[in-house]
């Protein structure tokens, strides 16, 4: 995007982009008070008509005051433009207003993330979750889930769900190739993968949950209709101890970024210990650098932060490169990549080596 | 730096915007975080060479996670590039670390403006500066300037004098031409206008400085070994009863955007009182409509922000046009405006109609 070759063009641009950046806490409030007061909205339905500040006043509760820093807020955020006397809407601001995964990334931004990350620096040093303080008294996010205010929890679990919901289901025709009888999903949490794989597997088929105890009591409930298609086994497969099923197939989506390589290894050597000669592993996960887009890219990396200062100050969204070397070095062969599975995760097919 | 003609283009460009904007906390706190922990500048100091991950482990304390959160913090905030395995500065990058106002824009949205944002649609809503209580029990910023952190107050300061000192060097000659043997600064605040102008005038010349009694006292101090070429005037021109001495030259700096509109017009109103029929006024100010580098207007208007949350509540960066009506309104004819003085400010020269 900033492929200037004018070299004053190019000077101006990046003196521009640093300004943005300097001020980006105002910028973003901004950006979210045009769209919560309806000036957004306002702005979206006059379409290339525009408004004028007066216009918007008439058409709402806020004075003039209010009216004219909330539209200057939207011009200088990239969300409105302005040709006197009135104010459009960009195409930013379109997706700001009614795209479903901007808002939420929003939302957790502001809810989950904003004053944590004050304390980026100091979770570094510490390679602790220090923001996680503003919060609650938790040692990681996942620990205090259960306590979080309302509307933090809500972000969360929305950012969640968004971003992991649904994009194993373009995964599972790859996962029931050759028809395995056992899957086994390691770190099932709420039962999603669990039911939609048992839906889709056909004839004598069974799924084996793993999780920690607390997670596992939750997925039984949630899957109490689906019989003996699904089993349950708890442990704690960060412990190098810990023992896994056998199965055909070993599902980890989204489950190996939550933890430090040190963990990691440990984790996929378990897997390895457990795994038949002919089982297969599959990894879902985000890379930063196989990103095809900016934008994904962006998500994927902000995603790291808020695991810095805010999850548990050790994991983050892998390079490719880091992900192999791991899978590698416990024992395992990469045998297919796919790397555009929904928008931004790559799938990993691995067999032991 | 939008326009982009190919539809597919533009929206993913959009999107990356947006995305960018949602995550803006983040990679704000990240690009400081990058550039304290010494990262950036070990970036600047590689050139086109660049870093991986390692090379920077090497030449900091910091750990392989830390080091590699924060260069895709900056690959994300476009302070850096990447080509595996190596990270480059950008030329945005080269601002975040070495432009001083880039910097003093950043530490002034951080310290002063972070917290306080988060209450930007209820300080919208009610009319007053419902952040400040970030900072402190305060109604204005102004009045709790005194009792800030240290870290805030200097941050303040900073931001204050970056943007406000030595700016009227270059209207001093419009000032005094035509040799004005007295000159009214008001809102002289320390003194600063004073010292300039009275240095540079010629002859028998006096200026009064007009300021509340706080400010005067402290103006005094400063301007003590300039003798009787300097007087002081105690009054709050707010006050619709407020009087001003008779001056051939009347001279507000970036004072009017500290005040509501039906201040400033209560202020010009007495300025209009005062002066002599040959008397002329000058205003100097950033009007957000006026910039000629969307850097400058992002600067200004984000300024406007922080009046809105911090400040007061209730003052703003005006548009030059709201400006004109205004002196218009109290009895003014703009004879001529100069919009290119410094980086951001206009000066508009007045006289009675």
């Amino acid at each position: 995007m900033m492929r200037v070759s004018d070299p004053e063009t190019a000077n101006e641009l990046a003196r521009y982009e640093a300004q943005k950046l300097a001020f980006a806490p105002l910028l973003f409030q901004g950006a979210r008070a045009m769209r919560d007061l309806g000036v957004l909205e306002l702005l979206y339905r006059a379409g290339n008509d525009g408004l004028t500040v007066g216009e918007v006043v008439s058409a709402t509760s806020l004075g003039v005051y209010a009216a004219g820093v909330l539209l200057e807020a939207g011009l200088a955020a990239g969300l409105a433009s302005y040709e006197a006397p009135r104010f459009t809407i960009t195409k930013t601001g379109v997706y700001w207003l009614s795209d479903r995964m901007t808002r939420v990334n929003a939302e957790f931004a502001h809810h989950v993330c904003f004053r944590a990350s004050e304390h980026l620096v100091e979770s570094l040093r510490a390679g602790l979750p220090a923001g996680l303080r503003e919060l609650g008294p938790f040692s990681t996010v996942y620990e205090g889930l259960h306590a979080l205010a309302p509307a933090v929890k809500k972000a969360w679990l929305d950012f969640d769900h968004h971003h992991s919901d649904s994009v194993f289901l373009s995964c599972l025709a790859d996962v029931l190739e050759g028809n395995p009888r056992h899957v086994v999903d390691i770190g099932g949490n709420t039962g999603n993968f669990a039911r939609a794989c048992s839906a889709r597997a056909a004839g004598d088929f069974t799924l084996t949950l793993v999780d920690l105890p607390a997670q596992v009591a939750m997925a039984r409930a949630n899957l109490a209709d689906l019989g003996s298609r699904v089993r349950f086994y708890e442990t704690d497969v960060r412990l190098p101890s810990a023992s896994l099923p056998t199965g055909d197939v070993y599902w980890m989506s989204q489950f190996l970024d939550c933890f430090p390589e040190q963990e990691i290894l440990v984790i996929l050597r378990a897997v390895r210990r457990a795994i038949p000669p002919h089982g297969r592993v599959f990894v879902l996960e985000t890379f930063w650098d196989r990103q095809r887009y900016e934008a994904a890219r962006t998500c994927v990396i902000a995603t790291t932060l808020y695991f810095a200062c805010v999850a548990n100050g050790t994991s983050r969204m892998l390079h490719s490169a880091d992900m192999e070397r791991l899978l590698v070095e416990a024992g395992f062969s990469v045998v297919r990549a796919r790397h555009d599975v929904g928008l931004a995760h790559s799938l990993l097919e691995c067999v032991p080596a």
